[in-house]
């Protein structure tokens, strides 16, 4: 569920969202868009929760990638139907990961 | 519900997280934490929600901000009982937002 990302630097795209009323095949575009960008080169993980706010925090190699992501076809359609049909508002932050360090209970471990 | 952050640069800190069972005055904590973050200088505003995984992403004017928020007395007191009772694992992430967009239906507009 966290993502298992390499050490730093790297980058993060955090997309927080406000959805619409009803599916409208958005499940289903969720799915082949998560498919897709796990395919595209340079990708490292992402963790997705949503209540009422989504935040859908991806990772990535380096700002290339990201561009590269950004300019899928399938990928490009799916953000015009976002602002069409899927969500009221929504904010993406590009950002570069410069620290991290995480805990587990289970290794009692703070790494 | 979508943090009004300044235009960038500016700092995100990017907790992922995995919860024990039961509250242990958890949530109590929660509030209080979010209450005391905000009142620190540099703070720029926050995005929480959680299902079975939980993010929390808070933004913050620059590092010393995030410095001293780390060395908060009673933010160090939750932090040692988030290892010791409510967290089974936890990844904080610490990343410079370089760029940012946002869309809003009601206005229709991509700033």
């Amino acid at each position: 569920m966290i993502a298992k990302t390499p050490s730093p630097p790297y980058y993060t795209v955090i997309f927080s969202s406000i959805r619409t009323e009803g599916d409208n095949v958005y499940s289903e575009m969720a799915d082949k868009m998560l498919e897709l960008a796990s395919k595209t080169d340079g990708f490292l993980g992402v963790e997705s929760v949503r209540e009422e706010l989504g935040i859908t925090v991806s990772f990535w190699r380096d700002l290339s990638a990201i561009k590269k992501w950004k300019e899928n076809v399938e990928h490009k359609v799916a953000m015009e139907k976002g602002k069409s049909e899927w969500y009221k508002s929504f904010k993406v932050r590009v950002a570069k990961v410069e620290r991290d360090y995480g805990f587990d209970a289970d290794l009692n471990l703070t790494v």
